[in-house]
């Protein structure tokens, strides 16, 4: 069968894509392993998308999925492997090894968690070092921790282990964290959290689990060993794209570039939004508008397939 | 006192940058006649706007506007006149003829009913003539109507009289309606609803209250008499704008042009978002998103400001 769309991903920017495609009474497939995006592991409350005063990532998640199923569209739990373009259709390769085949193309495969890159760091994972605070803070009661990230996911994960750890080190690389002054308040006011800045992170070390990082002072230059039971990395995140590698642009954080009213990539009929795109700020509410627009986008692309 | 912003509107795009920047603390002001915007007027349910999948536009923006009476923000009911710039400062003049000062605007005034513009149209406002279906449906109980427009608005507007009206008349001038196939579904369903295509409305007539219009059918070029109650005007919107021109570019649809990253116009510090901007599809969803981006733009601007 050939599909108008195919959807690749289930967070908010997918959902929005199919809840509008549906709409569009397009026959539609979402490969996606799982409804979630990156808010599911968001370990705060989500309070600035617009209508939900406050609630949690997998609240908002599920709703958006209950929505999203009381329309017509395919679902097929999987990956994809490979997307090919031959003439005006678009041939995809699962994980699960199944083929399908669409007219149109909406990448929102999201963004995976950034890693350090540093020695210790993939040895440790599971066993001190962790990428999820919603789910791993609880792990770490009473104990010292380290975020690595100053920006709003590193002080938001600092919040959210508040309530678990004696006591938070964020560990940022510059002069000043870059979070917003609203989350530098809250931590502030937690009385737990010690910001490092000006600090390179070297290395990650212990026995069995972790014990300590070392960390250079950026101004006296100093290796400093800072002894902690747990480490959150959160500085940032890459685009989950290998799939499309030749059909699209990159930017310099591989993002997918794209149009930036339609959604359109560089090859004809291939849509990507959400955090897999060169769209700044990265928030749940945009996720979903750009997902509107794509889908209304890939509406219109179809009017002119045939013709 | 110089605000950090002001946003001139509170339908979903301005409440959606409200809600952002107050969480950025700036010090914000929001000038706007009452919480409303085009969906407050929407006459079916909303569903299609994530994690409500069914809504009154009222609901929704009840729901838009208590959150953002969550957050320090100051409101001023009023209408904005004329804005101008001056250095860095932007002075605003407003209806009733208060001053404000601030070092960003954010423009989110949406869009006005566009009019039909024939003769007859003026006259009979309020005596047959609407543009507000979800106000004035009930007052055509049993009667045959128009609604002038095939797109998506026109036949929501249908749906929406069929509930009252006896017999609804869609006027679409070119050779097909534009609007989505399940609205036209839908309204086939209705059993009243006939779609007249190729049709230029040329004129308004009747007594005290409308009796009929008068369209030329485009294949024939003949003029035909339609016996009506009632009109209803459904031909898009024109954006409200007046205030700023100078400052900013206009398209072809009087939208403001922005860099459609950041909402950003040609005017340093002055944004646009939602219906007003030229963002293409107009959706709850997309305007929120927009809204949020600007508010994040301004907050970067502001980054700069005094430096």
């Amino acid at each position: 069968m050939l599909y108008d769309l195919i959807i690749v991903g289930g967070g908010p920017a997918g959902i929005t894509a199919g809840i509008y495609a549906a709409r569009q009474k397009l026959n539609t497939l979402m490969i996606t392993k799982g409804f979630a995006g990156q808010i599911a592991r968001k370990a705060v409350a989500i309070e600035n998308y617009p209508g939900f005063e406050s609630t949690s990532g997998l609240e908002l998640i599920q709703k958006f999925e209950s929505h999203l199923k009381k329309h017509k569209i395919d679902i097929e739990k999987d990956t994809v492997n490979k997307i090919k373009k031959k003439d005006k259709t678009f041939f995809l390769l699962t994980g699960g090894k199944k083929k399908f085949q669409s007219k149109t193309i909406i990448v929102a495969s999201g963004a995976d968690p950034r890693p350090l890159e540093v020695p210790g760091e993939k040895e440790f994972i599971g066993k001190g070092v962790s990428y999820c605070v919603a789910c791993d803070a609880p792990l770490y009661a009473k104990k010292k921790v380290a975020v690595i990230g100053g920006g709003n996911s590193g002080f938001e994960a600092a919040l959210a282990l508040s309530s678990w750890a004696e006591k938070i080190y964020i560990m940022e690389a510059s002069v000043k964290p870059r979070a917003d002054e609203s989350n530098q308040e809250k931590a502030g006011k937690t009385g737990k959290v010690e910001v490092i800045t000006e600090a390179a992170v070297k290395k990650i070390q212990g026995q069995n689990f972790v014990e300590s990082l070392v960390y250079q002072d950026q101004k006296s230059k100093k290796l400093i060993n800072l002894e902690v039971g747990g480490i959150f990395v959160e500085i940032g995140s890459q685009p989950a794209t290998s799939f499309v590698k030749g059909l699209v642009d990159f930017n310099e954080r591989d993002e997918i570039m794209v149009d930036s009213k339609s959604g359109e990539t560089k090859t004809p009929g291939l849509f990507a939004a959400g955090d897999v795109s060169d769209i700044p700020y990265k928030q749940v509410v945009i996720a979903a508008g750009e997902g509107a627009k794509s889908a209304l986008a890939v509406s219109n692309y179809l009017r002119n397939f045939n013709s």
